[in-house]
């Protein structure tokens, strides 16, 4: 909610074999998926080859109205749409990186739409240029759509081209591309990122969670499996799965944080996921209390798990005020601090003269951890236990979320006691890694713990390494 | 959240002795108060006896930014503040009845921020027509400035004044004025609406619910009392008491549904009130069944005491998506069909198999009711046993809801089967009379049931009564 | 241009008998009368009584749109449409101020649209705040309406209440009224302010200026009378007469610089006056020159004039900026000085080498004017001699235009000589009053020149004066 | 004014060596060149080779305000600033193809502001996309960027990858480059479009037109050469000449209509070139009248001349209404046919009873030319003679105009005689194409008179003949 580490992107594509408005449905999926970007988003719509597109910066009622969306079906309801909705920090925030990218090349036209984060840009970026490449962007999509640009010179398809481009990419990616005939979503070998099939009468679509799927009444068909390239065309679905077969790492945030709970991934439902940690954690970190409470909203089903393994009764302990939007006005330092009272109340009537289990799913920096508990006591609350549903984050991610730097970091700094110390809780215990491994039950995919372990899928260049986090380090101290 | 009645505003005041900014301070509480109405929402600062007012179309963060806010205290920081959020509906839904309402008059200058609905607007508007008065908005805060002004003629003080126009007025109000040097609260004898006074440092506070004063981080000092008027200026707080007294009738919906959970109201919880009527329910009604959810926000509170009460666990039954905002289109019937699914997507992981008693605070239309069972049998549950936390309503409203139809009340048309199998339930129970009036434990109000029981607390003339209800069905006809 | 006086509002209304769209006849007919007010302007349409209004601040394009537009039609094309747009300055530039104002008294709903100033506000207030009046705006409009609601509770029909509100009346007024079924127009006695009447089919026009008929492609009937009451309803048009006869007094001003060159005011063309004053200007202010310029664009039309008589060349001397706007960045120091250049650039292929005359039809403070003589002078004119289509502004002006302050007027402070020294200017000319009262060729009224000579055609209080003069000069010098 | 053929943008740059604030100065010279493009507009600010960027659709007071110019300066107040201002119709009209276009290659950062159409896009294109370029824009800006790429990949300098760059270019360019120390103005060796250079104290700048030097306050250097590149930097200001010496080719409808009257072009006044046409037409076609008015804006230099020289008085014929911005609604056919008399009034005072000679510059479709005359009757004039300060257009323009169809030229319909039936003049006469080459006395370039002669200064291959006008006469019939 606040304090937290972002995802970066979503994505939604559909193949549209039932005169739909193509331009409705990315609208309402964008919806449904805008928890996972809201910096900017677009929608894109494939006519027979030409492909108009809208984007804009902000969520997306901001972005998209009637007249938006008439005017993106102005030529037929669409063949094919796509759909983005898009997470980005500092510097990149620019509506230049806005997706869908859409782009000419020797072949015709495509639209791309990325949910993820490259590791070898540069190398990708070095290689390009020496052949006279631009870069009018900073997005990874604008790198892929060269790949594919560069490969179909020599392959005979679109989707032999992306085959040939995987070769060349590095990291995490969860992309699907329109050309003038297909519909093509594409998974890195390592299933970083989520992605999943569906079905409606006789169009298909592909999107980053299933919950986009439920929000148009379609049914889930099933996952884009790691390394798994799925076109979809006039003949129906099919798939290549020469890159298939690695060992996978899906970011075990999607269950913890970022993923909506209604959501499905790779057969691991997320609300039980977190229910589960709610459990491992009540089993690791039992206390005697009188309520489980959850900071809203990623804390309310693990408190839920916490208190089905505890027996201590769940409660809801805070109100979150629905109206906060984007335009809250955080200008003064008065207006910051104020901010986090603003949006969370705590429920006195839930919490007074208790005994208190509050559940988050981490800690970034700490200080809102802090605020929180402040405002329980405040409310009457006797004792805190705050339980976090994950492991301590103490290294950066390079694979599409924005953990950083580590002076951001609390438990690079101090010990697990010196944090309660400055959270001021009564006691504090993190899910262990052994039993995060066991939340997303049923789960077809293995996970990535780096940022609890260290230990990277893939292999991260000593000059990236040090670009991200001891970059932003001195960056910090200034 | 779809389908509901509306309660028609909220209002807040601050009487400055600690150098705040009393805009900022108007903003944050607005925020904490904007569930009480967002068709239009407007502050106003008192310098000295200089009001500025900014108001606009919109929730607070699309009428203010920071700007807006600057602008208003250009001139100070304002000694006085005051704001208010706006429900309204039809041809009302214009910016000249936005508030507060700024008036110049023989004594000077006045501003007015109201809440509720006269019953008698036609006796006083014709009683002031016959001197040559002409009315330039539809709210009741011009009619009480106009008695206002009329008093004050005649009498020494603005608060003589207010208490000798309190003669005249009939029906549900809580109105805040700012003079010159003074903040003066006033609540109707019954006390239909709530309204309470709170302190942060030295600086006194009036606002609709105390969610408002927590969101300052002020502390709550006290109820006004029915009848009360309250008067805030350099020498402290006094009152005068000479309409108090009466029989009260607090909305007992502002405990329902209206008010927040985690507002305190004339000495009951919201929270607790809700969580009682899902107790009492469970007595009233019990089921065998899995699991009890509740249609989000305002079902929540009530099936955590249909849980606790029956010892059926309670789950998350429905995710509601943050980003639905005012912009959402639904211009096509297709557009409107959809949008009950795109806020609220059933998780299937907490209902599938299951047999689900759903709570919910009350059925208006009947609509979205059955469209959110049909979601949860499509999500798997095997039975929907809904519950609902307050009778069938059967009345119009004159205290400041919308309802205003018996065509759109279910329960006016259909028996509790028929309207059992309308909604496609497996069983009904609504919450019983009798029980309702003791949810609110420790209130010290009794309560307005009118809309169950048609049974009002001020005389409605036979012409109010046939305006409201007998001519809206002719509307509806149409 | 810049460094102006100001004309405070224009009126538009019409009576359609030809199933026009009202709302559309007033959006153009406001477009034409733009330059007599930019700060906010609105639209009111009647259907059978009920009236629906837009208004908002900025100028007509900035306020109307197509869904604008469609929104006051909703209900009908319009039985009677009436439009306003409005200058106002610092405190009174607020939304509440816009027009038409709509209201509700004894007998049903008014829509009023005025300009012009009262001089007798202050006793209106008083007299009406004794019997209990409320003021929601700062504009005369809303005390015109208050005196004919008070009227009518004597008077028969509006128009007669009309005529006895007028007793009470001092000052400028020119004045629409829409009643449930008539429209009326109203001139003061004296006529400061035009007011003309203009036909369509069957359907009846009244404007502010001419040019706004011939926007509409109507024809023009004849000026209303200065005193008259002008009524139009389904049995046709029809007059008051009762307060005609007075001495009349157009503002001169109308002629040199406010009005439309296209409008024919009084029986005299706006164009050919400007045109007079030029050629009167070269009789009594002849020089050696080259080339005779105007200062775009009211300055054009007496160069023309100065060219006729003088036989020296008529030229355009400079080019003037046809994109800035109302959002033009002024913020620093450095963009404010920079502006004049920014709008207006010397043609140096006019001026290079020549001795030129310039005509500009007033000066006011006197920066402008001499920013303009350097712009020439380097562009490479050899002389520049200024001429002035009217004579020095020496007193304030009570009945609609904003001269407020003989701090800002040059020709309060220093002789003629010393004006064109610090203007910088080779030499320098104002026209002489005794022809400024002869360059409306052709006019029916007599002229108001108060600004010129301090001669009031209506008594002007102490109060009033020391109010509008000696406090601003206090003010100016803070 | 409307019915207009349209020139294709205007570019401004700056090489700032004064703690100027380049944002602001970019900002006031687009104002200035706001004429040539109103379909988008944008600024780059160069700080050490970060390059910041803002654009959108508009024009300048539209997208760009304080905050935006903050923004942009953000990182210094600039060492290098860019400026564009578009005209594009159709599919081209959106916001990808705003520039400046900022891109990052092997080199690293480049910006690129360009005016003018090439003619061999597409074979630069099927070249690039050879190596697997991909295009995310429609404008010829990302195709140069590309060669400059390409060119850098073996050459020494960004300038030198230009000259060699310029060797693929055919058509009209006037662009601008931003690199991470220089600024660089390339004008095509025909020099189709204008550019030159000016000086503020030590600071230099290049702009299309001169009247940006002029709002600036910055004094005109000379105009870059057809052909010539030139280097700003630290180090002054020196020229690349290898492309230079071929026969130029200035549009001479940039003296016509498009550019500034003014602006000076290659020596030639634009106002002076306009009066001259004025003069020719009177040699040409005298005919005996009363008046000589001319269309604004365009016409009213030419109506000078023709005054000048045939000793008829020159007047007034119109006023056009200053407030016709781009949100004016002309949804409906009704507005639509308005839009003409709400723009442009006839002054009957300056044409009743008059033989008028109307000038205007040219004639497109001639719908307008009709509504006009008519007006001019109506308005009492009882001859209208039309005379044409340029040739009948016949034929397409390649090179940055939207003269693009047959069917929608007059000229290529009917005869003379016709054309003066169809819109009802008296007497019609064009400039003939001799005396067209006189009118810019001291020009120092010769001109393109194409849409006239349709003799091509470059090879128009037959494929994009084809393509600009048969394609469209097919499309228009459809």
């Amino acid at each position: 909610m606040f304090d937290k580490i972002h995802e970066e992107c979503g994505v939604f594509g559909i193949y549209n074999k039932d005169d739909l408005n193509v331009a409705n449905e990315a609208y309402f999926a964008l919806f449904a998926l805008q928890h996972r970007g809201q910096v900017s988003c677009g929608i894109a719509v494939n006519n027979d080859g030409i492909i108009d597109c809208e984007k804009g910066m902000g969520i997306v009622p901001d972005v998209f109205d009637a007249d938006t969306l008439r005017k993106l079906t102005a030529n037929g309801r669409g063949d094919i749409g796509l759909g983005h909705v898009r997470y980005s920090a500092g510097k990149d925030s620019i509506p230049i990186n806005s997706q869908p990218l859409v782009m000419r090349y020797s072949k015709g036209t495509l639209a791309i739409s990325n949910n993820g984060s490259l590791v070898n840009t540069e190398e990708i970026k070095r290689e390009l240029q020496t052949t006279g490449a631009i870069f009018q962007t900073n997005s990874d999509a604008e790198l892929i759509g060269y790949l594919i640009a560069k490969a179909r010179l020599t392959e005979g398809s679109v989707e032999e081209a992306i085959s040939v481009a995987m070769n060349k990419l590095e990291g995490a990616y969860s992309f699907l591309v329109v050309s003038p005939r297909k519909l093509i979503g594409v998974r890195d070998p390592h299933g970083f990122r989520p992605l999943c099939i569906g079905k409606s009468g006789n169009s298909y679509m592909l999107a980053s969670e299933t919950c986009a799927l439920d929000s148009l009444g379609a049914e889930f068909v099933r996952d884009v499996k790691p390394g798994e390239i799925v076109i979809i065309d006039e003949n129906g679905i099919r798939s290549i799965e020469d890159h298939c077969g690695q060992k996978t790492s899906l970011c075990i945030f999607e269950h913890v944080y970022f993923a909506r709970p209604d959501s499905v991934i790779d057969g691991a439902s997320v609300h039980m996921a977190r229910r589960m940690a709610g459990r491992y954690l009540a089993k690791e970190h039992p206390v005697e209390a009188d309520v489980v409470i959850g900071v809203p909203d990623s804390g309310l089903d693990a408190a839920i798990g916490y208190s089905e393994e505890s027996g201590i009764p769940f409660a809801f302990g805070f109100i979150k005020n629905r109206y906060i939007g984007r335009t809250f006005i955080q200008e003064t330092q008065e207006q910051r601090e104020r901010s986090v009272h603003i949006k969370l109340n705590p429920l006195s009537a839930a919490v007074k003269g208790k005994r208190v289990v509050m559940i988050d799913d981490s800690i970034v920096r700490g200080t809102t951890s802090a605020h929180i508990v402040e405002l329980l006591r405040k409310a009457g609350a006797t004792e805190v236990h705050m339980r976090i549903s994950s492991p301590p984050f103490l290294n950066p991610c390079y694979f599409g979320t924005d953990i950083s730097s580590r002076e951001y970091l609390i438990a690079c700094r101090l010990t697990l006691d010196e944090i309660r110390q400055e959270i001021g809780a009564d006691s504090l215990g993190y899910l262990s890694l052994e039993n995060l491994h066991k939340i997303a039950v049923g789960s077809k995919c293995d996970f990535c713990d780096a940022c609890f372990t260290g230990k990277y899928p893939v292999e991260i260049k000593d000059s990236i390494f040090e670009d991200k986090f001891s970059k932003k380090i001195n960056e910090s101290k200034k």
